[in-house]
């Protein structure tokens, strides 16, 4: 249904059906807006006569006549698609009035003004959407009028103001098309049918669909419904609401009316508008309707529900529903809570939770110390609505076009607007929040940023933006803040602030409804989901966050610390034998320290059993630890040229001397990974008797028996791996043999050269384990140094290039193949290594370390080909939980 | 045969077999070797009882019995491997001498003198090779008798002081091994056969089998042979004879002779031989026999022999046969002339024939207008026996430790020695030519030469080498060459000079044999032999080779040139798309020159077709182009410190930061092949305009249509191919409409990426022709930089790396796999490649242009996978022409 009538059209269909009060109307279905486009924008044989025979039908469902002079018919035109895209495309209210059927208007409401202005309103929208005219002029108009009545606002102007503004408007209309304004109700009609198709086309649905991954084919519907007025006195009124609170799930109608208004006033968020709860004083039984209505939608769909609605002389019309969008923190509370009321099964609660979203919510929120701090500097500016939460700071910009410049630069920019319409969306995109003085939480700016999981101060009245001056004044006092200041805003309390606070954790343990969910998770997913952490503090984060396991320990890292770094550089540069194992005698300890931490918390909370702990060896290209040749080689000139201290020049000439020595064209391929062990096999051997003597103290320590796994990086040819096991062998037999008791581990490779994927069978003979390092294997398969590619033309493949002769962008790439796995390329050698691994080795364990074991369309993939394990940063645990769980569902579904 | 008896003991048996004059003798087989060592350095069972059992037939068949104190039967015991291993392996002679046998010996020859010779040089013998003895305290021995007597040779000492001799032998020896001579035959005879067991695994065996490519499982057979003697006066004597000359192939009998001597003393060079020819005056009945005997050698074998033979009192004995080593002249004038002679077929001359010697054939020589110069301003040193062809210029090193260390380095070397012996070979792999001053055309240092490849000036007597000084004389001057100093030897004439002479081309044209060889080839290979060629020079070379077409014209030299750079830096520097655009219009018509030239070179000169040119758009990052960062970093860094020219200053800072922009981390993996056509389409369009704007030039000029085929270089996705042929087709488009009359082209890709083999079946819908890049394509499967890889570790991988605790070293790769494509990974990619290629786009055409189209062993491979072509430099078309037919000769064999 919905794909025939979008999303609009199938909730109107199917409240009609349960007997729900639905204004009369008919729905133009997305295959004909197909077969518009594909007849060259031309109405499909039949479709307009189909057409006019549903009107018919409204017709006397209403007991009105479209076009009549006594009684008419007046009609909204709407776009609606399959997936919901708020504000995105447009519509026409009011459709049917010409100068003869206002005067039946007249006639049926007894109210002139009211009459003249439904006319002067439809002139306004019909000229925008369907002649294309510039909407400021009319605007203009109707403030010239304002001023010459004295009227305050729209509902003030007199009737005869009204008539006036009429004929002006048409004349606008005519001036601007080219063309008289179509005083045909049929001609009404079809053009804006035509209009409705259009926009599907337009550039911001365009940019929304990008954003949000919906296939550009699909097409929208038009809803034609006969009109309700919301605007027909203080009985009256129009509104949305959500059938639970989207911002925190709480199951309570949640929304906005305004009395005596049109809907596009609410979603425009020109006047702020009343709390849905102030309805129960206002027009209560209406508000008893409501939530009856709300409670059979909720049970209809299984889902809650995004209600518009409008109330014309105190009844209650139903205009649309569809599902709601809501905050990351919604999501979660609403499939949890419905699987308790029993509206939902956990397959469908985890079926519908988006993995993104879960990770939005273990997102750093401002630091609550930092915070006071900021108050009691007087930095705090503003509050407004928490309209979508999350804490973001960053310099202001005032337009969507410079965010968008700034953002995609790597700038962390917040948006801010008087209000936000569609055309900020671009900008939006690229913000990291998103600050309005107008609109409540339904508006634009708050429904968008909700969806994009971005936070957004909205309808914040204590500012007031200049948008031409590029700045905004706080109400009351003289503080500016100007383009390119810093500000932060927090979504969850509405603040805002000057400068920059900084951020803390979220507190997982207290998220009860998404450790719930998770736990569902868990028992749905084959899946094992482990984590990458380099520090016992990373470590025991996994844990929380409900690793299984570390999927890559990186002891570079450890190297890499300040009171070890010169050891380390002592070793590298080592002129004799003795020299280097000097160096490496004094960095064991600290190795082994290392290990000893990880081990004693990688401990599984409920059984007490120790997790699997994989620690790589070193992989890095040892220039890495060197001081930078640039830096020495400007040093060196400098004191060349100036002639001063040649004692000083002498050293660091040899410095400059030993460090070019190490230097490679393309490090990236060069010589690192197992390559260093096995030419400086000496290394490999102090770590690996830093891992093996750390487990043994391990166990003796805590009597439990660490899960040791060595992984060798940048595998290529077997023989690599035999020797280099070969070595670690010889160092296990001697370890145990000082200690006196064996110790036990396992012995594994990174798979992340297309020749160990092309190979995998024969180095599965000496693996115990594979792990897929997707990152490099990326990096190799594609021909791509990320470092070089992302900035230099990655994102342009992805975003699209400029291409001589061509209209559009061309895309090369569907996404970041560094982000969500490219499965023709490099998923191919993932997969024809996990079979040829197998197949040589049945009892090899198969997990992936790359960046892509956090990302939910990888995590799929990997379910499919059958891994044993996702590995991930701490953070993206939970989404891997579920995500892998999802995996399974989906692949049950498809095998069945 | 030559498997189990090896070259030697099969040589010997078949020629026993056709009655010619062998004396009688038994092989122990390499299984017997092999089982040897199998058992833990044990005879296998019955291994002894049988040799024991062949000794009594020999005695049966010489009237003599081992160890009879009256007729005593001396023999000697020799290794013998599968394959030829010149000098590498032990042989001891006169086994089966005591102090009784001796008495016996004296009575058979009645010379005393003779029989305590042969006894001193037999006790000489076994100690060094069996009983591991310092062959040094002999010598010296040797000498002080020498002294003490008189005696100016060893042939001028009495019997008296051989006798003595012998008693200070046998004491040294006792001293040296700790145990008493051996005086038992028997125990003699035994551990004779364990040595020659022993040295198929000592050092310089492996070593030379390593460079060879022999496999190290296949063991050696032992020779045991009654001994004859050419040190029994005038009418005695030994020698080599080679049934054609082995340097030039002439069909003669070539090699050397000593009268009154044994075969140790022709092999090891200390006294210098006389040619064959003269044998023919010294004893004509045994020279006749000589070559009536290499005739029936050359028709049993079908191949040049390489024979040892005695003559003892008048009567000649054959000692071995086996198939001549041979120069690469010699080598293709003797397959050729042989199939002119109806001994073998072209296909048996074509499989026989070595791809690499040929290559050696067509290496630059002196330039013979440098060397008359050379010879004019005094250089020339001296003349020796041209015993390997070639040129070779480099240091002067006088060891061969010293000459390895410094090859390895790549500096050239010509490794200087009085003689070489078998402890030189690991020197002597890495020299550029050798030069010894003593020993003739078929001296250690000529057959291993020859075999190497090398250049060689053998026997150079005008020369007096000082080892220990490290220097050498030029006898009747004061002239002193020193380690480092740069000498040029020309192994065709024997010359050499000091300094470093200049070389030139061969005279391709002028190689008859070689090419009536080639056309053989040709006619039996089915891949086609392209070159790859980026000037019309060149593309003229390979068209003289017998390249059929240009596989790979690299468009990016073009830009390199001189007075082209700057405009291409302008183009890369422009801050305008007008300013690149109006750099580009200057460059378009050098482009279109350069590719008119190349077009009208590529014709086929029987036929006057146009052969088709592959042309690659530009490849490498554009910062290739620019100014080196490091020097302008300390150029600016100068410029600063000293505070001079602020204005110099300023200016290259702003080109200092413009370049910096531009760097990359892994440029290999950067903004490079055709995602610069992407970012920049104007670059991709102006090539296209040149490139087909030359053609129709051409065609106009000549009434010939060339073949052009436009390759985009580093294609990853099948999307970055359709864009980039969207626009070339618009420029084709354009110029066609511009010119009136169509251009052709084909369009296709490079296969370098191992995404862009993995998904060849999408690719291959939007190309005409895949050319696999296997030099990048290596890069990017083993993630080896080839810059960094071959210096830092790829060299260790495959030479062997130190493996602790191991007493060999271990090789992870058998070859250089960019020399020799690496089958398992890369070959795969290759095979998977063609075959979803084909699968996709039946008419698809296949070629390879990376290095491994030149190298025979990977040219197999690329037959064996189908593809069309290989492409390669051109001074290697001839080796691929021939490797081709070898390839299609080896794979129907296999097919049969």
């Amino acid at each position: 249904m919905r794909d025939l009538l979008g999303g609009k059209g199938a909730g109107v269909a199917e409240m009609t059906k349960a007997g729900l009060p639905v204004p009369p109307g008919f729905t133009i279905t997305t295959e004909a807006c197909n077969a518009y486009y594909e007849a060259g924008k031309q109405f499909p044989p039949g479709m307009w006569e189909q057409a006019l025979a549903a009107l018919r039908i409204v017709e006397q469902q209403t007991g009105k006549t479209f076009g009549d002079r006594h009684n008419p018919l007046l009609v909204s035109v709407r776009s609606g698609a399959k997936f919901s895209m708020p504000g995105m495309m447009d519509t026409v209210l009011n459709l049917g009035l010409n100068d003869e059927t206002v005067q039946g208007l007249v006639e049926q409401t007894g109210d002139e003004r009211f009459a003249y202005d439904a006319y002067r309103r439809f002139i306004q929208m019909f000229s925008k959407i369907v002649l294309d005219a510039d909407p400021r002029e009319f605007e203009q108009k109707l403030d010239e009028y304002k001023e010459r009545t004295g009227a305050s606002s729209d509902a003030e102007l007199p009737a005869s103001a009204l008539k006036e503004l009429v004929a002006e408007f048409k004349q606008i209309a005519e001036r601007q098309s080219g063309q008289p304004f179509p005083t045909d109700v049929y001609e009404q009609l079809k053009r804006a049918i035509e209009a409705v198709f259009a926009s599907w086309n337009n550039k911001r649905a365009i940019d929304y669909r990008n954003f949000n991954k919906i296939p550009h084919n699909l097409g929208t519907a038009v809803n034609v419904q006969s009109m309700v007025f919301g605007n027909m006195g203080n009985d009256s009124g129009t509104g949305v609401a959500f059938t639970r609170n989207p911002s925190t799930g709480e199951k309570e109608l949640y929304g906005e009316y305004l009395l005596n208004a049109q809907g596009e006033d609410v979603v425009a968020g020109i006047r702020t508008p009343s709390k849905i709860s102030r309805l129960k004083e206002e027009l209560p039984q209406v508000y008893e309707q409501l939530q009856e209505i709300a409670r059979r939608l909720e049970r209809h769909y299984r889902d809650m529900q995004d209600m518009e609605f409008t109330v014309e002389r105190g009844r209650l019309y139903m205009l649309q529903t569809r599902s709601g969008k809501r905050s990351a923190r919604a999501a979660v509370k609403v499939a949890v809570d419905m699987v308790e009321e029993g509206l939902i099964s956990e397959e469908e609660a985890i079926r519908r939770s988006d993995p993104t979203q879960i990770y939005q919510l273990l997102l750093p929120r401002f630091d609550e110390e930092a915070k006071a701090r900021a108050h009691k500097e007087g930095r705090f500016l503003a509050r407004g609505l928490n309209a979508s939460p999350g804490a973001a700071a960053g310099k202001a910009v005032f337009d969507a076009d410079r965010a968008e410049e700034l953002g995609k630069a790597g700038v962390p920019v917040v948006l801010v607007r008087p209000e936000t319409s569609p055309d900020d969306v671009h900008g939006m995109l690229v913000s990291k929040g998103i600050l309005t003085a107008r609109g409540g939480a339904t508006s634009h700016a708050a429904v968008v940023a909700r969806g994009l999981g971005l936070p957004c101060v909205a309808g914040c009245e204590g500012i007031r933006v200049y948008e031409e001056e590029k700045l905004f004044r706080v109400v009351g006092s003289d503080v500016v803040i100007r383009e390119g200041d810093e500000i932060s805003i927090d979504g969850d309390t509405g603040e805002v602030f000057a400068g920059v606070i900084p951020t803390v954790e979220p507190n997982f343990e207290k998220e009860t409804e998404l450790q719930k969910l998770l736990s569902w998770a868990d028992r749905i997913r084959k899946l094992g989901v482990w984590a990458n952490a380099d520090y016992p503090r990373d470590a025991q984060r996994a844990v929380t966050f409900g690793a299984e396991g570390i999927g890559l320990c990186r002891t570079e890292h450890m190297f890499m610390e300040q009171e070890r770094l010169p050891i380390v550089q002592k070793m590298i540069l080592a002129k004799t034998p003795e020299e280097r194992q000097a160096a490496l005698d004094q960095l064991l300890p600290f190795q082994r320290s290392d290990f000893i931490g990880i081990f004693e918390t990688m401990v599984n909370p409920r059984t007490g059993e120790c997790y699997p702990v994989v620690i790589r060896l070193i992989d890095p290209p040892l220039h890495e630890f060197l001081p930078n040749y640039e830096e020495l080689l400007v040093e060196v000139t400098r004191l060349e040229a100036t002639g001063a201290d040649p004692e000083a020049l002498k050293e660091k000439k040899a410095l400059l001397d030993a460090v070019a020595a190490m230097r490679e064209m393309n490090p990236m391929l060069g010589l690192r990974g197992c390559r260093l062990g096995l030419l400086f096999p000496e290394i490999t051997i102090m770590q690996t008797r830093a891992i093996l003597e750390a487990a043994l103290e391990v166990a003796q320590k805590t009597g439990k028996k660490p899960q040791v796994k060595i992984m060798i990086p940048l595998v290529g040819h077997v023989n690599e791996l035999r020797e280099v096991r070969r070595q670690l062998e010889a160092v296990a037999k001697e370890v145990t043999a000082e200690a006196g008791s064996a110790v036990e581990y396992k012995f594994g490779t990174m798979i992340e050269l297309p020749r160990a994927a092309l190979t995998a069978d024969q180095i599965a003979t000496v693996a115990d384990f594979f792990s897929f390092g997707t990152n490099d294997l990326t990096q190799t398969t594609f021909g791509f140094s990320r470092d070089d590619a992302e900035g230099k033309f990655l994102m342009k493949y992805v975003d699209g290039l400029d291409a001589p002769g061509l209209p559009e962008k061309v895309k090369i790439l569907p996404v970041n193949p560094f982000q969500t796995i490219d499965r023709d390329g490099v998923g191919q050698l993932v997969r024809m290594a996990a079979e040829k691994g197998r197949a040589a080795n049945p009892q090899i364990e198969l997990g992936i370390c790359g960046e892509h074991g956090g990302d939910p369309s990888s995590i799929e993939f990997f379910h499919e080909v059958g891994l044993d394990y996702v590995s991930c940063s701490p953070f993206r645990v939970p989404v891997a939980r579920l995500a892998a769980a999802q995996a399974a569902l989906s692949k049950s579904e498809k095998d069945k």
